[in-house]
């Protein structure tokens, strides 16, 4: 079974300088959606955190070497499936955003982690229970 | 730019009335990993939670008109992408599943919402901050 997606849009940034989680970030940017998905944003407002699945395009790929890996900041090998590595069989990526404001076909956020130009798969309502 | 996946496990449940959200359900199932990813999953223990990335294998194609939605327990019609819907451009889902137990490639979840077979496409940890 093999399964297709196309990014809905991008993520733009100027920062150079990613921090490794959107849990220790701060960076702001933008999330660019394709002006044909517009209307599917009309509900998200500043103030609000939605959760962004995005596809990490720059890792490379997959190995099982990856199923252990140690993450930058933790002093243990760690199960990937534990870890938030790039380097995954299905190379997803998801991160909680501060909305700051949206503007036609663009929302602008807060708690970048992903590099300028990372393809954005879905976005989804953040929930915290 | 077309991004290919592969399921790397599916959901197994005997429960044949899903609930509509992990939020508000408190069905047991499991997780079956294919065995090649097994050692990834050495660092998921029993109490914790997990995030759970998903396929929606069952959702009629998206068109334009999914791009506004009435959820079923809202009376507001709604912009896809603050909705949990299966049906949207790429049909991923997200589920916060408490982990019961893990035995080899296999593990025990409660939380379900999603039906029996649903192709798993990774499985992440679950930062709440």
């Amino acid at each position: 079974m093999e399964i297709r997606f196309k990014p809905i849009g991008y993520v733009k940034t100027m920062e150079k300088d990613i921090p490794r989680h959107w849990t220790v970030s701060d960076i702001e940017g933008e999330i660019v959606i394709d002006k044909k998905y517009k209307t599917g944003l009309k509900d998200i407002k500043a103030g609000q955190r939605i959760v962004v699945i995005f596809y990490f395009h720059k890792g490379p790929g997959f190995t099982d070497k990856y199923l252990i890996q140690k993450p930058p900041h933790k002093e243990k090998e760690t199960g990937l499936f534990s870890t938030c590595s790039p380097v995954r069989p299905n190379p997803i990526g998801l991160s909680v955003l501060d909305v700051l404001e949206v503007e036609e076909n663009v929302i602008y956020v807060r708690g970048i982690d992903m590099v300028d130009g990372t393809p954005v798969l879905d976005i989804k309502p953040y929930h915290n229970e």
